[in-house]
């Protein structure tokens, strides 16, 4: 899927939402036990409940690597059931040296076929640029991340520029703006607006609303660019709002009022 | 495996060689396609190779990912394989928001069993922290790695302090060097004297000698702390050193001329 793509996607369902498909064995109702495939039955659920309310999925791979083999078959299945006009993100925060990124994106571009990968930035241009040799896949490169540790280490400062904003500017050498986007959380709203002037065009994927406390106000007031420009995610809120045989009816409400929120934002600014 | 135990093994086959398994698909004899599965087949003759010869183990996780459940399957296969006197590294370079740093940390220390695992910094503390969390299992963190792209962030400078140098010190706030260790690049022998520095008691993993052009004695020499403190890995000048029906003594006999090195140098060292 391409920017002009997506853009069109968000303009359609009135909705820039990702979904993110954190599926925790040890939290999934107790009756999709008894399922040959709990995790995949979970997600087809949430799957069927939101398809509407959403542009993209983003399965974070923590969850499925944790249950070995058979979770990496629960990952394969559940990207087969995603509609193919819904934009994909394996959230894997991977990276290494160049022969080895470069089987990273087989893995997720090829044996897989996600849209989209995240990836990692602290080993630089040889570790990201695989990735980037793919055509019509992405890059959402990790800039400013949306937990308390982003302070550690993405806030070092060399004269006026900050890790972060070094990042941002650098890996720009390496892809344009129709293969890379940029991790930035929700839990820093303050610094959208200066991160649009480093990364105008980008697309950014903002963790961080719900369960880690972001604000989609502020983020669409200072982060939107003329093509929205942002996918939103939220993981927790969306699929453990409810526990018991109707799950992923609550899972849609809780979807439905977050997109809600983002019909009336997208109604101001692209009447 | 604890630090003293590593030592003792060090000190008994006389070698801190850390053989890397990178088993590519693609790249393996074509006679061991015909069985079921050619990787942990590679493998399991690469391990009867070399088993006295090194004290590591380390399978790049992006190898057996690039093949989907499948792979996943040859490395839980390889992983029980290897004796139990050797440590293991899942060569993974994760990181993550804490509670799915958590998610990964149980994927490689309880699904699987892995003495260790390689995590990136970017993300800070609490993405680091939940790999520190379990009794006996180490933390390999991304220090200065071996890539040319190590200068791209690495290398970012405030004041008198470069990135790398920053995480070496604040991870020592988070972890013991009973837990943690940091990966230094072989390609930069001339840093090591300075790392040793900031980081005196912990072991490090050095990737970068063979196929990246590292040299060993110059990291043996300027590396080195009173328990060796040095796992020094190669992977496709052993593994890959021979292609035909006699790979695997193709790959012994390049991981003794390593060991015999390494023989050497501990002979000076530690009579």
């Amino acid at each position: 899927m391409n920017k002009a793509e997506l853009f069109e996607q968000i303009l359609a369902k009135k909705s820039y939402l990702c979904v993110g498909l954190d599926t925790d064995i040890h939290r999934i109702p107790d009756f999709l036990k008894s399922f040959d495939d709990p995790i995949f039955e979970f997600n087809k659920r949430i799957i069927d409940a939101t398809k509407d309310l959403c542009v993209a999925y983003k399965p974070n791979i923590a969850f499925y690597e944790a249950l070995g083999s058979k979770g990496w078959v629960a990952l394969e299945k559940t990207l087969d059931y995603i509609p193919s006009d819904i934009f994909t993100i394996a959230d894997a925060k991977r990276g290494d040296i160049g022969n080895t990124s470069r089987l990273y994106a087989r893995a997720f571009f090829e044996t897989m076929s996600f849209d989209s990968i995240t990836v990692a930035p602290y080993m630089g241009e040889d570790s990201v640029k695989p990735f980037l040799s793919f055509d019509n896949k992405w890059v959402i490169l990790l800039g400013l991340t949306s937990n308390k540790g982003s302070q550690d280490f993405q806030f070092f400062r060399e004269n006026d520029t900050y890790l972060y904003q070094k990042v941002l500017a650098k890996a720009q050498e390496w892809g344009t703006a129709e293969q890379l986007m940029f991790v930035i959380g929700a839990t820093h709203p303050e610094k959208f607006k200066e991160i649009r002037q480093i990364a105008p065009d980008n697309f950014y994927l903002v963790p961080g609303i719900g369960a880690q406390g972001g604000d989609l106000q502020a983020v669409s007031e200072f982060g939107m660019n003329d093509q929205v420009g942002l996918l939103v995610n939220s993981s927790r809120g969306i699929i453990y709002a409810g526990s018991g045989e109707n799950f992923d009816e609550s899972a849609r409400n809780a979807a439905l009022k977050v997109q809600q929120q983002m019909e009336s934002i997208l109604n101001t600014k692209f009447a």
